[in-house]
């Protein structure tokens, strides 16, 4: 069973780190149909001033809203999700995703969480996170 | 150049439909590692009572990041992104995305919008949508 039964403002969500390769990003890029240079040519993304290609927002939030539903005790759990895009992730990148409950609200049984990523260079990717998950399946 | 530089509160997005093949499906599958079965297997997405397959939540959330990014002017106009999973998306489905304009700051340079993303089949597949868009990508 997941934490989620038990949640109080404060609890901190179990943070995931995921190291990003040009491979996920030419999956992702394959599976969007987003196939932009900067994120899969590498000098292409050195020469519009980029240190190298860099992954999609979507695959970073994707990433986010992989490590809200593992904590949460499955994807069905999480009834919305949003973020801003602050900071590119490069490849070969390790995002560190985290969180905290901000609220619990026992009606309709949503927890908010506060959410952001950060890279192993020290760059804040995402921001302003916010995620809300069902506490209770069956009400979905 | 697209539309972004004249915005006003009121000002429509263009829709955009796409139809959502279990192909597509299966990509965002291997492209996020989620392989839960009411994605890609039939049988058990009928046994657990859905009519069918369902698209991944994040997979409808990164069409409608798409419509918000075509009619901007480029994936890098969107600032942040966010949305209710409401309803699911089968496989085989129409998804049609639409937005408002709801508000425009000059300063720091960033519109607003309102979206939403419904099925060919009349569920409102994805509520609360909200976006921030760049108005001058110079300041991003």
């Amino acid at each position: 069973m997941s934490a989620v039964g038990t949640l109080r403002a404060g609890d901190v969500m179990t943070p995931l780190s995921r190291l990003v390769t040009q491979a996920q990003i030419d999956a992702y890029a394959e599976a969007s149909g987003d196939h932009n240079p900067i994120h899969v040519d590498e000098e292409f993304a050195r020469s519009v001033g980029l240190p190298g290609t860099i992954a999609h927002g979507m695959l970073d939030l994707g990433i986010l809203t992989d490590a809200v539903a593992r904590w949460a005790g499955g994807s069905d759990r999480v009834a919305s999700i949003g973020c801003r895009f602050s900071k590119p992730l490069l490849a070969g990148d390790t995002i560190t995703c985290t969180g905290t409950v901000v609220e619990v609200d026992e009606e309709p049984g949503i927890a908010v969480l506060s959410l952001e990523a950060v890279s192993d260079r020290g760059d804040r990717v995402l921001t302003h996170g916010r995620a809300e998950i069902r506490l209770d399946r069956s009400r979905s």
